[in-house]
């Protein structure tokens, strides 16, 4: 009941963290409020009082999720001016957000994207949008600066930035399903074959 | 009673179409025997009789996902020699099926994945695989294949195929979650896209 304004937003993230495991292990579906209660160490009804509903719980997992994104990735290349290095780093911080596994939100947003309704899945789905606009944006950046030679040629037509900010977020998003971060391949090796695939997809050989 | 083996084998694959949608709707936590037992028009004993358990459903739809693949998409570039164009047409194939809203047997595949368990997840895994290698197999003949320029000059070390196959998987697979066959860009728009955007990141321009 002393609770402050802070103490509330740690206990909730706490929360989040630990129901994103019991929702990536059991699914939304197949996880329980009670399964979720046990897991935190509240009784259901504490857990209700904390969290309001099942639904705004998951959306909750989610918007600390995007939080994460933005106080990670986000934040970290808002200062960078040129928009290549800008993009570059944007995609290394994406694909560190997730394969570490221990960040669990990312995991719950990308794979129950469908589980959530009505107005709670409009508010993330805007956020959504807005960090892929941020990257499409980006993209359409990089395209203009790039250099006369590569725009040129008879080369296919520009890859739209939409698409192409798709197909950059599905190569990276699903990594959560078969990237093993202890198997053969290091992350760094990983991100940096990544990072120069989609450039040279982009721009050619240069990129 | 009196089925053929054929007959059985056409029930089955009703069985599995229908319940794919079931749980493509309410995820494969979320829905019941009952649930399926009511879409398919069986009694839940009716059911069981024909799929054993909710698991061995799972695996069956997902089993049958993999037929579709085999019967569509490898079927249909087996006869092409040339490295270059098999691949190209594997790209599209797939898209294709990712996109085809009626085959919800793929989209299961793809977020069901950590449902199924035990022996019968080993199965889809090897089939998984075998597909995942062929795509590997086939990047590794086009890089082989590409004239010296390409190869040669500035460049980042080539791609390894596998890492390649996985981008080229996730590019693709991902589109369950984002693209409408009813929205702004059209499938074959697409499709085009992304094998430049493919060839270009695995070759350079003249890709």
């Amino acid at each position: 009941m002393a609770e402050t304004t802070d103490g509330k937003q740690e206990r909730l993230r706490q929360i989040c963290a630990i129901a994103a495991r019991v929702f990536y292990e059991k699914g939304y579906d197949g996880a329980s409020m009670q399964d979720i209660a046990t897991a935190v160490g509240l009784t259901k009804a504490g857990l209700y009082h904390h969290v309001g509903s099942k639904d705004r719980l998951l959306y909750e997992i989610m918007n600390y999720g995007m939080d994460i994104l933005d106080e990670t990735v986000l934040k970290a290349v808002a200062p960078i001016a040129d928009p290549r290095e800008k993009l570059r780093q944007t995609i290394l911080g994406h694909i560190d957000l997730v394969i570490r596994a221990r960040d669990l939100e990312i995991t719950v947003i990308l794979h129950e994207n469908r589980s959530l309704k009505g107005a709670l899945r409009k508010k993330i789905n805007a956020r959504k949008k807005s960090y892929i606009r941020f990257v499409e944006d980006l993209i359409a950046q990089v395209q203009r600066q790039a250099p006369a030679p590569m725009r040129s040629g008879p080369a296919a037509p520009a890859l739209p930035p939409r698409l192409a900010a798709y197909a950059l977020l599905g190569m990276i998003n699903w990594l959560y399903q078969w990237y093993r971060p202890e198997g053969l391949i290091p992350q760094s090796e990983l991100a940096e074959a990544y990072v120069d695939f989609f450039f040279r997809g982009l721009l050619g050989p240069s990129g």
